[in-house]
């Protein structure tokens, strides 16, 4: 199962900017742990999202020491697909949302108005040899909206894939979805098109994240998004928790055969790090209690023993 | 889909001791919110589970105050069934590990010797005309001797449905299962035997919890454990998180479709009360961030704004 690394963007979009070097030291971490997917940064105005003002100059050094690994640029316009070819990114992802309220919120645009954008996009990524994908926000509920309806999705689906993109990602943004919804829109999604890539990008905010992620992979997507530390959040959505924790997710895929190419240890030293520096609190449960079996405890008393201590369900 | 509250023994046993009215209040609590289903204490050794020390005075108040609710006490031997049937319990849970090495550490004997004792109890539980149940507890994995075998899960599940117990459950005991595995033993016990009640006891140590809760339904499962605000934790696991939190399974349960019988607004208050009154850090997500669209947002800008303030995945 490919993973891709979202820390850099989604988990630090909402925190106190960090400082290049920094960003740089995280990233370095997660290379070395075997990450070969990135969303790098957003190329969004840096008046508004003052901790990846620095896009262009993270950009180009994350493309400077890397080897293999693909690195994603986000974009919510022409502009922004311009900045990041400029500067050498040759994957760019584009978000819309699918609820009319989040897309204005977000996009400063109506629906109708980011796909028109997008015709453009698909223009310059064409243009620029870069590969684009589309994610799809609010593809499972809204912090303003509501419950959204999975037929707008793939309508919405349906309209990316005539202006010929072949790579799309659901996302979960505020976190309301649960697994029944995810296998089923992911299936749809899979069964009506035919895009190259259909990843899901989860929210932890219900304590669902791992197993929506689960129920993606059974339904046949072939990419999912996570941070370390589970860091980030939405800033429309107090109380959510932040993103799928991306070595909870690992542990798990490992355990049950799943390859990941990520090294395990090393991804909980560079969530340890990330946490470190940002001062985020740690949401991995892995990273806490260690990956299972990793370590077995001496037992205290043998068969027979009167003194055995607590009763344990 | 049957959910016991565990809290006021799992979640309990391995804390201060509360107080007899403390924990009146959280039970009464817990029967507002519609909990029809407890495992309300364990007859061990007071002097080495503290916390439950008041087991007698706690049945008796809880039998007195309760209408329809299904009260389990736990017990580890025939005199811990004999104590708890003096005192009006009717539904018996007996406790015996898989793994050796945790049998001996939390029952003092050996596999054979509880299962030994098992018999004794099946008859206290007959003459009594209480309801027995067996929980198999390391049925995943064990502190000590690390991964499970399910064949052995299996064959002592056997010799359990051969001396007449027609209800049982699986424990997940320090959270190493993963939902494959969960999903796979569930249905061999219930393919295999003629259990009248298969349940499923899950720690939330990694995070899998509730994946593996709906591995359990899937599977067949009948009935799912669980603590309000994750109460709990594994005396022999340093690390551990705590149970299944009761709150998030039931927001998914609820929202799949799937009746719980619980009112999940109170159940929330339930939680934060036994947190109040435990100093136990509040695990719930859904109690931290609220039920999937109970709230919705004023949006603050319309399309066409220019001002769209964040990039959100």
């Amino acid at each position: 199962m490919r993973l891709r690394d979202v820390t850099l963007r989604d988990g630090l979009q909402d925190t106190a900017p960090i400082g290049l070097d920094a960003k740089l030291s995280i990233f370095d971490s997660l290379l070395a742990a075997g990450v070969a997917d990135f969303e790098v940064t957003s190329f969004a105005r840096p008046d508004r999202v003052p901790a990846l003002a620095d896009a262009e100059a993270f950009a180009t050094e994350a493309i400077s020491r890397n080897g293999a690994a693909v690195l994603w640029g986000l974009v919510l316009n022409a502009r922004g697909a311009q900045r990041a070819l400029s500067c050498g990114i040759q994957n760019v992802q584009f978000v819309l949302s699918i609820s009319e309220a989040h897309n204005a919120n977000n996009a400063g645009r109506s629906v109708d108005e980011s796909l028109a954008e997008l015709a453009d996009i698909v223009t310059i990524a064409r243009d620029g040899a870069a590969d684009l994908e589309v994610t799809l926000a609010t593809a499972f509920g809204c912090p303003y909206d509501g419950p959204v309806d999975p037929d707008a999705v793939v309508g919405v689906a349906k309209r990316v894939s005539d202006l010929g993109v072949r790579r799309i990602s659901l996302a979960d943004t505020i976190g309301t979805a649960i697994p029944d919804e995810v296998e089923s829109l992911v299936a749809r999604v899979r069964d009506e098109f035919a895009f190259y890539e259909l990843g899901v990008h989860l929210h932890d905010t219900r304590g669902l994240a791992i197993a929506n992620a689960l129920a993606a992979m059974r339904a046949g997507a072939t990419r999912l998004d996570g941070t370390v530390g589970g860091l980030g959040g939405c800033p429309f959505a107090p109380g959510a928790s932040g993103n799928l924790v991306l070595e909870d997710l690992v542990h798990v895929l490992e355990a049950s055969g799943v390859d990941t190419g990520i090294d395990l240890p090393l991804l909980i030293e560079a969530s340890a790090l990330t946490c470190d520096i940002t001062g985020h609190a740690q949401a991995s449960h892995v990273a806490v209690a260690r990956p299972r079996f990793e370590r077995r405890f001496e037992s205290s008393v043998s068969a027979g023993n009167e003194m055995a201590p607590h009763v344990v369900g």
